[in-house]
């Protein structure tokens, strides 16, 4: 292959070198940095990634121009210098320039068993990296004498069919191809693009004179950081060794020493304080003009600090918030920066507890993690066994092959749901996020039996009562009890939202169906209720007796007559919403699911309705059989009952204008689900303000609410324009508007879901991340024609995908007023909403 | 209220007057036609709409003016002009005049007998229709004497506490005012607003001097007709009766005689031969010119003639095809107007048998009339019975709560279908509508028991092997036997067809998926196969089987190993077809539904499926439940079980370019379903293609295969831009995507589809008339995307709208190649296309 350009072979890194991250990789860049300030770092030279690209091609053999910048004597190290540091690379390799000559110098000046340990170590890593000969035949022997060190060459021989190469250059020229070509190796390169490296991602590799760490005097190597990467306290923490190279002193079962004094046992600082306080000065002055907290790698020679690396630490996620926050609060970083460098998914792992990070896991089935967070409990298969559990102050886990309405209140009562069946947006899911309850759904390695009270998995059957742990994150359901690590919003977080609140230019409000939800709502200062379904205000015990009895009714009258018994513990619903969102917008949707979901599915509840309502059997079974329906999702639901059945949405009018009067200065927003055609508003508007016009009557007080419509139907968003005549809002409700747009229930897309993903037939689960390109040009299309036929009207989407950045993005572009989304995802909403404004007053300055 | 204008009261009509339809109505125009062709037409005058408000509001009393044009002593009549024949009107009044002196004088002129009979006539009408007294009080007697009239002139007084009017103006205007009102009652309005009319649609009125018919020498009147109204063929026929008025002669029990000459006893031809032919020769000059086979109402006053008025022969279907065809045979109109007066509809009724259009109906129920015609038969409620029913030769209704694939052969087997639930395009309609079987579906007032074998409707119960009938064009279910009018397509429509043939711009294909549906297709001209839905092909019973293996095979290979079983049949399937279809393009659509519609519903089925598979009931009972879903229609089906089981499109491809092989000259059209992504027709058209160039290899024959893309879901619609560059044609399923941009299941719409259009939710029935708003805007938007990204994409539509004119027009002016529905519905679609190019052609003229 021709090659394009003249390729500068290398780069010695001097402070004006022409150096780039997407040139020469990341640690060039930072080892730069750090030679421009000033510190001890050894000489040094960078090659950029078409050059490595040559070597990994074979076109470029000749490494002696790569010599010329280092003393004839130095031994060098290589390291990779990948564009992004969680890209990955191939290990670095230390000591080149080992033979039997330097051996028999450095024996000498360091002292024999340094020497052999040094030329031992190379040749071991020669062998296995560079010559891939068999690692067995190369353990690093205890007694690193000569005649290991015959051993090892002799060794090296008998496999590699020619003597260990003696010249530096052929040595160096061996590493770097092995090297390179490390990078083009399959699971390298799956492993990088799994963390979002591009398909044509680069590898730079770093040159440098090895400082020795072995010798007379204090010399050693060690890493330095001055945060707890946990928590992101101040603290100097590491390790120390002596006569040792690279990261040694990091192993566990080695003499390391600790840095800074305290009750540990020697350390650094009390052994060679001058160093420890030249390394504590260099630290700060990293963070200073690095702006941010650094791991710094260095090496004594004879007490003399050599800076080998420096890389960002890696941090637990608070952390990452603590540092962050703290680099602002200190004027190094503007609030701006710190809110752009916390990723919102971090925010919502915060609200969560999590299994320890290092605790093993017995994973026994991985499922789609629904609902963040984790807890560990005793199998139950039904909601009453979960309340059972509950009773007797047990932890549980219920595990169901789907779950339905009927499940809610043992969802209430369970610590986490595992279901074999359904996707990111199945009802499992979706209560589950609204509980901040750990849920694992389509867990499909998984068969659940619920008659026999057992799960069998990969050949191992668990029965009621075994304990598991779920992680609704990862999605993996562990075999017995594991470490967490407890939630909770500390100080940095908290500041961190503040700062968020004060650039965000979009409301954010939260998905809250019941009080519980809308203190949480309200605890995470979401600015107001963007959707309460009010259908889970039905699944009490209490209720769905009696919203039973109005299913079975046989006329209007009757019908009334039930929901007139329903009236006041809607109100009372209504009362304390609104109470605690204390005259923050709740916007309420009117009942949307089809009739049936709210009758029994079994015998048992069968035969209970049965005599509840004082009706054969067979009655009653013959009339639940004809409500039942083919596509559920498609059929009698919304508005569509609300017409045919129009006495449930007077009695939800009224409650909700009654709790607004009793409640006071509430100006509710009433919600029409499902609206396919401009004129369903229009009928259900004509008896809202009917009811309206009553309760004005009967009280006297004039209730200020507004009446809009929820878009989940292509239609409603096509024809947006002469829908908001009758509409005051326009909410866009993305589940289902993804569900038709794609012609995909969400409830059975599991099955496929992950095949087609993998395949990159969707490039992600629209479920999950807001389809742009078609759902999202029907929110646009819908946004722009309701906003042209009445330009006050209030948009929004209250979708699962409310929290998802790019959907923020979008919404806020098309000048929306506000997302919402469940409670818990508010705050990581919030920094997103922060982040948007803050990018695009970068790209408009 | 203010006139808005100077009325010009009334026009005595005369050739020159200013008349239009759309001022004084469609009788009083066709009065001034007869009158410009000389026809002895009394004097006539008209009022206007405006007129006949003012007097039915009560602003206009005096007539003085209106009867100066008339004879002091002529006696008046007045008759109804609305806009359109077919919106009603009030009766006629005759006689208006007659008091105490007029019948002094007639009695002379007429004799007594013929003049009372005259003046109680008109006291009747005239005290029910104008004074609105009790019609009991003022039947008519059988003796028409001195005695019996100064009886009704007491009776009137007595009740209208008044003497009867005597005043010609006075009765006049009682008369004009109260057919004036008359229209605006509730009844009339709906009547006419069912029939087309809008809601301001004005009445004109039409006062005539009377001829009498009653008097000396050949007196009497009729009406007269030159083609049979129910075939259309030449014929003069009706009725004449000696000294009789108006429409008398039409009563049956009358004495009324026949016009011409024939062996049923005298006729007016013997007894008035010059009258007689003087008719005859005024009937062929309105034809002439009017344009149109009339029915005229005529008197003869001593033997002369005189003309009262002229409509527009009323006839049945067919004889509307041969009278215009006659029309534009003889040269009177042109093929294109002939092409204009027929309603594509009244085509898809000559198709079907016919319940007589004067049986009598014993209706106990009514549904949705989702595929004409009309059949009678045993009740059975099982596909086996109508299998059975079919081998005994007896006809029989099979009558189910919904069908489903299982049911094919019995719809096969049955003489019609009658369905519980389901609406206009159901499983049962789809398949009715496919094989021409008479169907009603979404028949609620019935209660099917099909375990009891019994059907509750409104008190009575029907059993297995009673008799009923079923008219699948109005819904009605009928108790009994009915006779019926056999179907066909005679000459008149062959030649009508052809016409429109010449005419049209735009194919006309038909779905069919069987040898016997391609045949009708071919029989009724299609320009090919649009959709061939090849599931329909797994049903038969051999078949199915095999694909229950497929579905429960464990491996990609035994699945494979199946599939090869199935391959020789799909390919004799796809040879026949396109044998039949003779070198016309056939569209072949892959698998579509989910997998479990092929699985069993009952346990029997399960039974045998489990010892036929050789495995336990029980595991095939769960999985059976594993593939079950919430919304199978969005759901595991089209492409989704194309991409994750693709060795099924894989067999179907194969055997479609085998069969287009061994045919030869045949360049098939493969079609993939449910496409919402690009990725999708990607990744079978590598499949395809691979298989073709498989076939290549082993055949040495390059088949000429274009793939496609059905659109049936909004996102498919919205990125056909994208989609096209895998796709050289897109079809769009306005099934699918009229259910999915509404989020409207057509299997459950039916609970409120009626309730919905009763309340103007939508216009229509979206699944019977396609949404332009909504679903037509995907459609258009579909179509340019696809057009601009690939200038030669072929575009069409084939759902159940492909045969709407409105779609047709739609379709046609987006530039769409072709339009696809059911055979019955071709000769309706050539029509209709024929129309829209003939208007689009008058307007751009």
């Amino acid at each position: 292959m021709q090659q394009h350009h003249e390729i500068k072979d290398i780069v010695p890194i001097t402070p004006t070198a022409a150096m780039k991250a997407a040139w020469h990789g990341g640690r060039a860049k930072c080892l730069q940095r750090l030679i421009r300030l000033d510190m001890p770092v050894p000489t040094t030279v960078a090659l950029c990634f078409e050059t490595v690209r040559a070597i990994a091609d074979g076109q470029h053999r000749d490494v002696t121009a790569f010599l010329e910048p280092f003393d004839k004597d130095a031994l060098l190290s290589v390291r990779p210098s990948s564009e992004h540091a969680d890209w990955g690379g191939p290990g670095a390799i230390l000591n080149i320039g080992m033979n039997n000559a330097r051996h028999a110098e450095l024996s000498r000046t360091v002292g024999e068993t340094a020497a052999t340990t040094l030329y031992l170590r190379f040749i071991q890593a020669y062998a296995v990296h560079v010559a891939r000969l068999d690692p067995d035949a190369f353990y690093l022997p205890d007694e690193p004498d000569a005649v290991a060190l015959a051993g090892a060459l002799a060794a090296y021989e008998d496999e590699a069919e020619e003597p260990f190469p003696q010249d530096i250059a052929e040595q160096l020229s061996g590493v770097l191809r092995s090297m390179a070509r490390a990078w083009n190796g399959t699971s390298a390169r799956l492993l990088r693009q799994a963390k979002g490296a591009p398909a044509d991602a680069g590898l730079g590799l770093v040159i440098q004179a090895m400082a020795l760490g072995v010798g007379p005097g204090e010399s050693g190597a060690g890493v330095i950081q001055f945060v707890d990467d946990q928590t992101g306290a101040p603290q100097v923490t590491g390790r120390y060794l002596s006569q040792s190279q690279g990261r040694d002193a990091l192993n566990a079962d080695s003499a390391a020493i600790y840095l800074a004094r305290d009750s540990r046992g020697q350390s650094l600082q009390e052994r060679a304080p001058e160093a420890f306080d030249d390394l504590v000065r260099m630290g700060d002055l990293s963070r200073q003009r690095l702006r941010e907290e650094m791991q710094i790698e260095f090496v004594l020679e004879d007490g003399r600090i050599a800076i080998l690396d420096a890389i960002r630490l890696p941090r637990a996620s608070r952390a990452t918030v603590t540092v962050a926050v703290a680099l602002a609060q200190d004027g190094i970083i503007s609030k701006a920066e710190a809110l752009m460098r916390i990723e919102p998914a971090t925010l919502s792992e915060l609200l969560h507890r999590q299994i320890a990070p290092n605790a093993p896991r017995n994973v026994v089935a991985r499922g789609i993690g629904a609902s963040p967070g984790a807890a560990s409990g005793k199998v139950v298969f039904s909601a009453a066994a979960a309340q059972a559990a509950q009773a007797r102050g047990e932890k549980c886990v219920l595990v169901r092959r789907e779950t339905g309405p009927e499940d809610i209140r043992g969802m209430h009562a369970a610590d986490a749901v595992v279901t074999e069946r359904g996707g990111i947006t199945s009802h499992a899911a979706v209560i589950g996020r609204g509980l901040g309850l750990p849920c694992v759904v389509g867990a499909s390695d998984l068969t659940v039996q619920e008659g026999e009270r057992r799960i069998l998995c990969a050949g191992s059957i668990l029965k009621e009562g075994d304990v598991i742990a779920v992680d609704g994150s990862t999605g993996d359901i562990i075999v017995g009890d594991v470490p967490m690590i407890e939630a909770g919003l500390d100080d940095s977080v908290t500041t961190l939202l503040t700062w968020a609140d004060e650039m965000r230019d979009i409301d954010i409000r939260a998905n809250a169906d019941t009080a519980e939800e809308a203190l949480r709502s309200a605890g995470f200062s979401a600015d107001g209720i963007g959707l309460c379904r009010t259908e889970h205000m039905f699944f009490e015990a209490e209720r769905l007796v009696v919203m039973r009895e109005m299913i079975f009714a046989d006329s209007a009258e009757d019908r009334r007559a039930v929901l007139d018994r329903l009236l006041p513990m809607q109100r009372a619903d209504f009362e304390q919403l609104f109470t605690i969102m204390k005259g923050l917008p709740v916007c309420v949707r009117l009942l949307d699911p089809p009739l049936h979901e709210f009758l029994p599915q079994d015998r048992r509840g069968l035969r209970e309705l049965a005599s509840a309502l004082d009706l054969p059997v067979k009655e009653v079974e013959s009339r639940i059989e004809a409500l039942s329906e083919y596509n559920p999702m498609l059929g009698m639901r919304g508005v569509r009952l609300g017409i045919t059945v129009p006495e449930i949405y007077d009695m939800q009018a009224r409650a909700i204008l009654e709790a607004a009067i009793a409640v006071g200065n509430i100006s509710p927003e009433i919600m029409i689900p499902l609206i396919s055609a401009k004129r369903e508003v229009e009928l259900v508007k004509k008896r809202v303000d009917a009811v309206a016009a009553e309760v004005r009557t009967e009280t006297g007080v004039d209730v200020d609410y507004s009446l809009g419509v929820m878009v989940e139907t292509p239609r409603a968003a096509l024809r947006s324009g002469e829908i908001v005549q009758n509409a005051e809002f326009l909410s866009f409700g993305t589940n289902d508007l993804t569900q038709m747009t794609y012609g995909l229930s969400r409830d059975d897309a599991g099955r496929f879901m992950s095949a087609y993903v993998q395949k990159g037939v969707y490039p992600e689960d629209p479920f999950h991340r807001l389809d742009s390109d078609g759902v999202g040009e029907l929110l646009q299309l819908g946004a722009e024609r309701g906003r042209a036929a009445r330009p006050d009207v209030k948009l929004s989407i209250c979708g699962e995908h409310g929290a998802d950045p790019e959907a923020i993005r979008m919404c806020r572009a098309a000048g929306f007023d506000y997302v919402s989304c469940s409670p818990f995802r508010v705050p990581g909403a919030r920094l997103a909403a922060a982040q948007i404004a803050i990018e695009d007053q970068l790209t408009t300055r």
